[in-house]
């Protein structure tokens, strides 16, 4: 879908959570990327070269993705010179932003003029209205205590997690990085609210092959700005497992100031309420927790706690990975051995 | 914004609730629309004279208003043809459909060429992405067991009880029907899912008269379609005050087979839980029940056993008004006297 190998823009990043899209691409794609720009503002890297575009190009580059995120995803005059520079250049260009790279005059008609590709993953294809039927098929989906705590990197965790064990398991994509890794998804937070459950259903039909389909989260019910994103994708999905994500030492929800993140049996509780509609069997396998914020050992005494309290799994899916969250999953849908 | 007055186009309407639009524009603005035009199959009436397309233009009728609903908002080919025939005749027309009148080309060059406008409800304006932020006002939300179940008409008519008594109290429309009563609005299930909760916060901006915004509801918490959607617009409006809407008898969620409809206790608790976010004092001040599938004494008996069970006055707005709904929101708000 988007030709490789590919150029990361981190534009004028200056927090890890901001080139979001880069970094995923970099963890989980090793060899699609060969380089990466930035902005002069930029105190962010992902481990690329640093590269100029004729650089990029010279080394054999065919894609320029926009590797940042922002609140609104708009596109800013810095990042648009950048792009036409790099069509300038022969290379397509790839963005998750919600403004539209088609969209920008410029833009698209530079890219007509040097017959470049313009990828806006964002744009998503036409979707039914959701129906609530219930469909075969097992799937688990990633809910958070908010934003950005890491809900696609253990998705993609679980999958490797899988995979390693012979079980069939397909990451499903919902978000502008975690299409761009998969090569395919539905970017929820684009979609008209009126499909936001039958984007869900549509990425994840009916399967009959015992595998899983591991649907990435996005949100949170407890996100004055997005819950509803959330609810809508929790309702789609008909989950038959939920991972909770979260991570610690976050006080304050993403975006806001005023909003503390919920505690976490909390917000597992009003996940697995409210995922009961839809899928009235529903449970939770594990929590996920981003503890890099955590020194030496308290990581590790971190989830031990909450794994205490809730009576689930807990496990950090990039310092501890997610073997002990597969094996409660396996263990929790296993067939039942007949009388 | 839409010129008048209107003809109103019934579409095959089959079931009252599909002409939905058309009914609101005939009930809440009396002397807007001359008359109504249907299909053949059509088996609805909203009670004003049959015309043709050229009787109402001769008439003095301006615009088309395509008066149905469907699910998905689609536009059909004889709805295409009629649409045409309208343009042809000099008329205007204003959809609420999800399909764009201006993108189906034939429209979008027959209005052109007859220089005639087409008017999208359903697009909304650029909107902001929602933060949560607290802000000045008092807000009304109707909240539902379903969709279709009279938030529309109870947000309506709770504005007409209150401002006769001489409070300030304005429909807030997020709806097609809505909208096209108002004036304005925003159609918010047209809205990207990213920007739910930001529509919301854009219609009801901060206010400092001591008035009241009345938002009226879509959806419901329970519909497993649209929650996403309900969630949405409950935490971006920030409400002060639910009042709960219900049809009586109702057993299965529309466009649902296997979807019961909710407990009112239940559907309350979990819409106050939600609401609890965003508008840490929200408080529900009544229920309004549609009875019309009732016969005789047993609407009144309804009303008095919500009332018993939840606590909270029970009336049907179109047969008993909205009177005891409005006093115990007047009762819940009242300036708190000095000690």
């Amino acid at each position: 879908m988007i030709p490789g190998p590919y150029l990361l823009y981190l534009g004028s990043a200056n927090e890890p959570l901001s080139a979001k899209t880069a970094r995923g691409i970099a963890v989980w794609r090793p060899g699609a990327a060969i380089g990466e720009i930035a902005e002069p503002g930029c105190t962010v890297s992902v481990g690329l070269p640093r590269m100029t575009i004729a650089d990029s190009v010279a080394g054999g580059a065919r894609t320029l993705v926009l590797g940042f995120a922002n609140a609104g995803g708009t596109m800013d005059a810095v990042t648009v010179a950048r792009v036409l520079e790099a069509i300038g250049a022969g290379l397509n260009v790839a963005s998750g932003l919600h403004a539209r790279l088609c969209d920008v005059p410029e833009i698209a008609a530079a890219a007509a003029r040097a017959k470049v590709q313009l990828i806006d993953v964002r744009t998503p294809p036409p979707l039914p209205v959701g129906t609530g039927d219930r469909r075969a098929g097992r799937r688990l989906l990633t809910v958070g205590t908010d934003c950005a705590v890491g809900k696609m990197y253990t998705t993609l965790a679980l999958e490797k997690e899988m995979r390693a064990r012979g079980i069939a398991a397909d990451f499903r994509a919902t978000g502008q990085t975690g299409i761009m890794i998969a090569g395919s998804g539905v970017p929820i937070d684009a979609v008209v609210s009126d499909f936001l459950s039958g984007a869900a259903e549509w990425l994840t039909p009916a399967r009959d092959d015992d595998g899983w389909d591991l649907i990435e989260g996005q949100g949170s019910l407890f996100h004055p700005s997005f819950a509803g994103v959330s609810l809508g994708l929790l309702h789609g999905s008909q989950p038959d497992a939920l991972v909770l994500c979260h991570e610690a030492g976050r006080e304050t929800i993403r975006h806001t100031e005023i909003y503390p993140v919920p505690d976490l049996a909390l917000c597992l509780e009003r996940n697995l309420e409210a995922g009961r509609l839809t899928s009235p069997n529903v449970r939770a396998v594990g929590v996920a927790v981003n503890t890099s914020r955590l020194q030496g050992d308290a990581a590790q005494a971190y989830c031990l706690a909450v794994e205490d309290r809730l009576g689930l799994p807990c496990q950090d899916p990039v310092a501890m990975g997610t073997d002990r969250i597969v094996d409660n999953l396996i263990a929790c849908f296993a067939p039942s051995v007949p009388a």
